[in-house]
């Protein structure tokens, strides 16, 4: 598959993902190269990266824990830590191999470093293909608060080699799923629409999916790699579904959603309220709903669990001013930025939700 | 005195520091003000400070403990937590009140709270005004190992109020010194000159000095902001400086050393290693080496210290490839950086320095 070229980095595919790096790392004057995994990606997807590698620097694994919890500033002072000791110097490059917490994270780290080192993401997850590794966002969670800590900068490039998708659980590929039907809707019709027809998804359908996504993502962020403004549309489905994210993580009476299951009911509730304030049809919106449903299936909100959900909305980045900034859809492909929403209609589009 | 306007922001002086200040937070639209202070500067500088704000704008005092000890990613993890808690959002600002502590770990946890908010420097003492608030190097010690962690990232202005040094204590008067005359030592022969003639020093000279250091520091960064070849000239003394500091930080057994002291006697080691290996002549390392012992005293460094503050090079952020690069002079004016130096001429240097 044709690289994609962004204004700052670029985005390889498959199997020129590793001739490209190789030829990278050859012409660039790396100290050490380090490799950032979790447990899983050290098993899973190692072997199989550095089977692709050809380099004469030195390589070191780093291995943090796996899971949301630790996308924290500890495992951050972990990494700094170990980096230190194994004597990284500014020429030092981190390849984050994982999903979007190891990305995220991985990014971060890099990020402030001695000031900054150079980083590549080697995202794992479809999450990680579709969305985390794409557009410079790197972060770590404040306690239960997503990503409150972080900052932009991009990497030398990224590497999207679809093959490790062949050994990602069910949940982590719906979860990704979420945000490539998210780019649908936000982006466009004829794309969101691939998605409504589909009844299974073959690895080579999938492979032209991502690809379009990177290229909705990527086009999306060019405009406003700063999030003043279109940026700010992908965040649709996720000002409440971070606040839903939030929420269960730290109720460990509650299930734990994955990020993608929090943002597909988060754009259920987008979605209606789109319905309420922005004039979008109510049948697609229906449509929409029976559509995420059926890959995602429904959870329970419990009546109680509302106002914590809606207390936690305070919190999310693009408040202003103390209001709480949603995005909205006037129509599929027509998003609609900074639009206030009154309680009465948050608790409306949960009883739509769980209807 | 006259704003100095750099690239990307302006310094302004004195009495011009609050009607800037206003004008700014006036034609902005900022949501909250939060300043960080410790407890010295919320008893000696706040109140003097909020004297001179006219502004509308809900203001919010946090306050960290001071001393180097306190420049850690866990002091940042507590002030991201208050400002969640507060709920600062994007639009709010962080007016940084202190010294270099409150500067460097202010513009960290600015520049990485939801990934960025606006921040502006208001140095309180010498070493902040002339060194620490220019440049947009934020950051904090990881463990001992001195500003590991941050990122290059400028603020909205910087405020220089010379009238808060004169309730500044003798030792952070001269921490500060240190860094002025490291700007004559690598740039200019003239200024370093004039602090040869000190005698005493009143506040109408000082501010001039500090004017001019000032001047000197900002055409250094606005020629390499991002520290690839000029910047480095200004960690001259700071390689075996730093590790001097880190040593005595982390050895509870000995005395502590401000910053500037320490970077006072890297400045000796490095001169006299200048005279080994870049051809400065000797007889001018002597009356520098006179000029500052005079100012600071000689701090006697124990033979059973030299071999772990040696091993403490290692984690200098200007290493590449295991290499430890130190800045030496050819000249006064004329450095020149990336230099390998051997250990048995640190040895000798610290030979010179003791004896």
């Amino acid at each position: 598959m044709k690289s994609i070229i962004t204004s700052s980095y670029p985005i390889h595919f498959n199997t020129s993902c590793y001739t490209e790096l190789n030829t990278h790392l050859k012409a660039s004057n790396y100290s050490k190269i380090f490799v950032l995994v979790d447990q899983n990606t050290h098993e899973h997807c190692l072997p199989q990266f550095l089977s692709g590698l050809e380099t004469q620097i030195h390589i070191e694994i780093i291995e943090i824990e796996a899971g949301e919890s630790n996308k924290s500033i500890e495992t951050c002072s972990g990494v700094w830590q170990v980096l230190s000791e194994l004597e990284a110097d500014r020429k030092s490059i981190l390849i984050n191999l994982g999903g979007g917490v190891i990305t995220d994270l991985g990014g971060f780290v890099a990020s402030t470093f001695k000031r900054g080192i150079a980083y590549i993401h080697v995202p794992t997850t479809l999450l990680g293909m579709v969305d985390a590794s794409i557009g410079g966002k790197t972060g770590v969670d404040l306690g239960h608060l997503k990503n409150q800590i972080g900052v932009i900068n991009t990497g030398k490039m990224v590497l999207i080699d679809t093959s490790f998708l062949t050994s990602l659980p069910q949940n982590q590929m719906r979860s990704g799923l979420a945000e490539m039907l998210k780019h649908g809707l936000i982006f466009n019709e004829a794309y969101w629409n691939k998605f409504t027809v589909l009844e299974t998804l073959n690895l080579d359908d999938l492979d032209q999916l991502i690809y379009e996504s990177v290229e909705i993502k990527k086009s999306i962020v060019e405009k406003d790699p700063f999030e003043n403004n279109e940026r700010k549309t992908l965040n649709y489905g996720h000002t409440l579904g971070h606040a839903i994210e939030s929420y269960y993580l730290s109720n460990s009476s509650r299930i734990t959603l994955l990020h993608g299951e929090a943002i597909a009911i988060g754009m259920i509730l987008a979605t209606f309220i789109s319905t309420k304030l922005s004039g979008f049809p109510f049948n697609e919106c229906e449509n929409i709903k029976a559509t995420i449903l059926e890959i995602f299936g429904q959870t329970k909100i419990q009546d109680e669990d509302l106002n914590p959900i809606i207390d936690l909305l305070k919190f999310d980045k693009k408040n202003e001013h103390g209001n709480i900034n949603f995005v909205l859809l006037e129509a599929i492909g027509k998003p609609k930025i900074n639009c206030l929403v009154e309680n009465n209609i948050l608790l409306d589009a949960f009883k739509y939700y769980n209807s």
